[in-house]
């Protein structure tokens, strides 16, 4: 020990295992890419979440009035209460309470973002070597939170050609000892699919059947196409305990705002007041959302018209439809179509494109040749996938699709021997 | 494990033990007081740490503008990076860059509030099993967080007797192998103490003898009395690494808006790529502050006009001077004179009051009798010592003086032999 004393100390610092831990596939995928687009054609970005970027989609003049207000009253400079103001609660309580899943001010609490919802549920839910069921493809934060936490990740299969419902057999043999939580995307980023009811009450059964709580993440929820209809998990089930995760950032189309809510629907006191206190606890970190969006929520989610809500809709399915049909016939891709959110999800007959690797490749040289940036869907555990925004001005999608199009018909392989030719050969 | 198969499940959802271990003492301490105010005297509450809820103290016309501007802007509706829009973090950069400690947008992360800054700092400092430094008395959120990562609370002394400064070989006998950083924070919470740059500079030669980076809180920083100067730590330091976290919320007085910042001032790379790209990494968690806020954030620092920061700076002196010189004179009590924040301390001659066994009862009692409440100190580690929040109206101030002169007067124990007398009959 005096040996020890005596070493002169020098700066060790090190970045904390958990820091480590966290990681954002996205990032680490994307920033591993060579995006350099093509000088002789102006770049499309279809790869972002954001559907304010081009400016195409801006919000309701209502939200803009409730925040100009919230800030001349002056009311709302303060602390809120760490779960939000009792009001703001309120007004989402209402919103979305229903005769099958009641709500009061006191299910709700606001947070920054979906995403702290996400981690603040995972985070109440969750002990480190517990394990939660995650879908695949799925969105990539609930991996990056749970690890980060020590909690294991058990992927569950979406399956494409039944439009991304669930793979139950497979959610259900996942399930152990150690299950925490099933995490539900519904409407579905990047799959931009919607759940129909009675594959909600299968899934619903199987949580039922292991007493398995469910995370619903439902930030994209009523954001589905006409004649398609948005069922929401908790009205559905009488015994599964659920936390349903939203915001304002998709249907309001401000993302930036950070403002977020989980509520809380308990089933036969199954979360009981233990989960709700936690809950509380954990807000107490970093004290709740911006309080002057909080005091614009009742509005935001009082006033905004209909007819604002109809348009964003109908400019998505427009846009998704125009993808959809031009990348139908293009050699080698298989899009599935989506029925609400923002995206698309484009399978790669990889074996057609013998140049290149996989999703990343192909994704990069799109940008390389074609400056079109497709997101990968390896970051959604998806390789040979990738996912397209349809926020993005009509023109450009269209523009886009061309563009692909091209790409795909100047290096789709023809010589390769299909696969029945293959099996012959064996 | 057939048997184990047959047994019907049955909910068992538990509240994981990261979020049990969230506590924050105020609200332990507090929800268990019994405060039950005189019904024939109004409530003066002089408990919270929020300076706008009397209305007394409104933010700046020009911090007001500056967000309506952000709304109309419709700029600020996306996301912004998750460490934030590189303008805004050039803005604070060049805020509060000076020569002995440049600072550039790169140096700058943008929080939700301090208290994220707090939380993300400790975060990528500190694994479990590492212990960390902190002043004692001292604002309880930096125990609340590091308990709940696992992380060990060494609490260092404060000496009411040198105006709450450091107890240098206290803080210096507690550094270990497993020191992971000292947090320092001033002007303090729960002191209004303000330290001196030869002190600031003692604190740091104790982190460079034993190369422990400093956590530098300074959300009250600029925010001291005419004739005291306020010395951040990082330009007395040519080798001591330092991350300092703060934020809008008491100088500007929008405590609600939820904007605070890291300012990552690395020395000789101690810091290096690792600790930066570690706070990236865990700002993706949630994804920075609102963007409105952000988007004001240039013109908020830049326009905010010096007249109010003045204004703010002698309000809160004349206030502090009424409580100071009022209870200087009250039996039992001493009062430590604050420099800056927002705060008094006072300390309780318990003895005197024999009726009370601590301070959560004195104070508990002062409700009950006069209807003032005071914080006691208890949830910032320094029993028989209450908090003071010196932001209410003036008049408010002087009548809740009076009547907890009166309280002490009351109950003040003349009787006690004092303290010479006692050891003389030992
Ligand atoms: C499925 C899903 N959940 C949650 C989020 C995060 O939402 P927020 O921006 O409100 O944190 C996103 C954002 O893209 C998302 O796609
Ligand atoms: C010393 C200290 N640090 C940090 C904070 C948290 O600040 P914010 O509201 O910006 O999270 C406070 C709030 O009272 C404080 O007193």
């Amino acid at each position: 020990p005096a040996k020890l004393k005596s070493r002169i100390p020098r700066w060790n610092i090190r970045a904390s295992e958990m820091s480590k831990r966290t990681l954002n596939p996205i990032r680490a995928i994307v920033d591993g890419m060579k995006i350099q687009p093509n000088p002789n054609k102006q770049m499309i970005a279809l790869s972002i979440g954001d559907p304010t970027v081009f400016g195409n989609l801006p919000t309701d003049d209502e939200v803009l009035i409730a925040m100009t207000e919230a800030i001349t009253s002056q009311k709302f400079n303060g602390y809120a209460p760490s779960i939000g103001y009792q009001s703001s609660r309120e007004a989402v309580a209402n919103f979305y309470s229903c005769p099958e899943a009641l709500l009061e001010a006191k299910d709700v609490i606001l947070t920054s973002g979906c995403s702290q919802a996400i981690e603040l549920s995972i985070g109440v839910l969750c002990n480190p070597g517990q394990n939660i069921l995650v879908p695949c493809p799925g969105f990539s934060l609930y991996k990056t939170l749970a690890v980060s936490m020590g909690i294991e990740v058990k992927l569950y299969n979406l399956l494409p050609e039944k439009s991304w419902e669930v793979d139950l057999k497979h959610l259900e043999s996942l399930i152990d000892d150690k299950t925490a939580c099933i995490i539900v995307n519904n409407p579905s980023n990047p799959c931009g699919s919607v759940f129909s009811k009675s594959h909600i009450q299968k899934i619903l059964a199987v949580a039922s059947r292991h007493c398995v709580p469910i995370l619903a993440d439902e930030i994209y929820g009523d954001m589905v196409f006409p004649g398609c209809t948005f069922h929401a998990m908790a009205p559905l089930s009488a015994d599964v305990p659920i936390l349903s995760c939203g915001g304002l950032a998709k249907r309001w189309l401000v993302p930036g705002w950070r403002l977020g809510w989980i509520l809380i629907h308990d089933r036969s006191n199954a979360f009981g007041s233990e989960i709700r206190e936690g809950l509380v606890k954990l807000t107490q970190r970093i004290l709740g959302p911006c309080t002057v969006v909080q005091g614009a929520l009742e509005s935001i989610l009082n006033k905004t018209s209909q007819e604002f809500y109809d348009s964003t809709i109908s400019f998505l399915k427009s846009n998704s439809d125009i993808c959809y049909n031009a990348l139908s016939t293009v050699p080698g891709l298989t899009p599935i179509k989506p029925s609400g959110a923002m995206y698309i999800m484009v399978g790669i007959d990889m074996e057609r494109f013998p140049e290149f690797k996989n999703d990343v490749e192909f994704t990069e040289r799109l940008v390389t040749e074609q400056s079109v940036f497709c997101l990968p869907a390896t970051p959604f555990e998806y390789p040979d996938y990738f996912r397209i925004v349809v926020t993005v001005p009509e023109e450009m999608m269209v523009e886009a699709c061309n563009r692909i199009r091209e790409f795909c018909e100047q290096h789709y392989d023809q010589q390769i021997p299909d696969l029945q030719d293959l099996e012959c050969d064996k």
